[in-house]
């Protein structure tokens, strides 16, 4: 047994839960940019990975940012996506900052089109909402974070565009 | 910039904050036994993994297991280890169960030591705490995990040994 838990790429043993979502499945790199009412507008590189065990209706996710003129990390973000047979979607993700996201959701397999919204925000000095919506587009997956802090509502914070590897 | 975010090995361009518990960098591989009063004891294989930024203060972790005769993959978990200047240490973890941990606990650099308990648990139909107790005994890297539910107080639930690959 060497490894184990290996991980299917998309059309490969796809657990049929996952199917809807299988065009996720890789890796996407591209730039984004940030900002918000209380800080400067910043861009960044990013990667995304999503990947699949195949006989569970999971994906795993997991995201890096960083500088795009010395390539310094920045931000981190690990999880999972779990497809419910309701057609709804459950997001759980955990922060380098230490921040904590259960978020609740849909997708639209025909338009690829996922949108979350945070049930619980956790360990978080300010945060108190969080919502995510991820769009492919031509080819491209782009993302719009929104967020809600103590002290703003809900409005853009992040916005990226990634091709797959 | 190809990648960007490149993660550093121990001793390479370590933050001070990680230098007590750099001795976790790596991939772990090993097998451990689950049990509790509630279910039949099993065997899993298992893969850790520690890695580091770099320039900030964050270890990346995450997990899988397997089934031992099959290969076949069962949990995942990832999340960030978090020393702070005042000696402690916060973890946030999501599982591929939609489990979202936020532990809060102790290091022992001398003794190799980490205890952390479950300050938050969320999205868990019966899990209401978990503890974890890792130590590095002849250079393994061995855990226990303990758990409580609506049923049963906190009792060891997971318990492995792994070494450095």
């Amino acid at each position: 047994m060497d490894g184990g838990g290996s991980e299917r790429s998309a059309g490969v043993g796809v657990h049929p839960g996952v199917v809807p979502l299988s065009y996720l499945l890789g890796t996407w790199r591209g730039q984004g940019e940030g900002g918000f009412p209380t800080i400067s507008t910043f861009q960044y590189g990013e990667e995304l990975h999503f990947s699949h065990p195949g006989n569970k209706p999971v994906i795993a996710y997991s995201q890096k940012t960083w500088k795009l003129n010395s390539g310094e990390p920045m931000h981190a973000e690990a999880g999972y996506w779990r497809p419910k047979p309701d057609g709804t979607l459950e997001v759980v993700i955990s922060q380098s900052t230490g921040l904590l996201e259960l978020q609740k959701g849909t997708y639209n397999a025909q338009d690829k089109v996922v949108k979350l919204y945070s049930e619980l925000v956790a360990n978080a000095s300010k945060v108190r909402e969080i919502s995510r919506v991820f769009k492919l587009v031509n080819g491209e997956l782009s993302y719009v974070v929104e967020m809600a802090t103590s002290l703003t509502s809900l409005q853009p914070h992040l916005k990226a565009s990634l091709k797959k590897l």
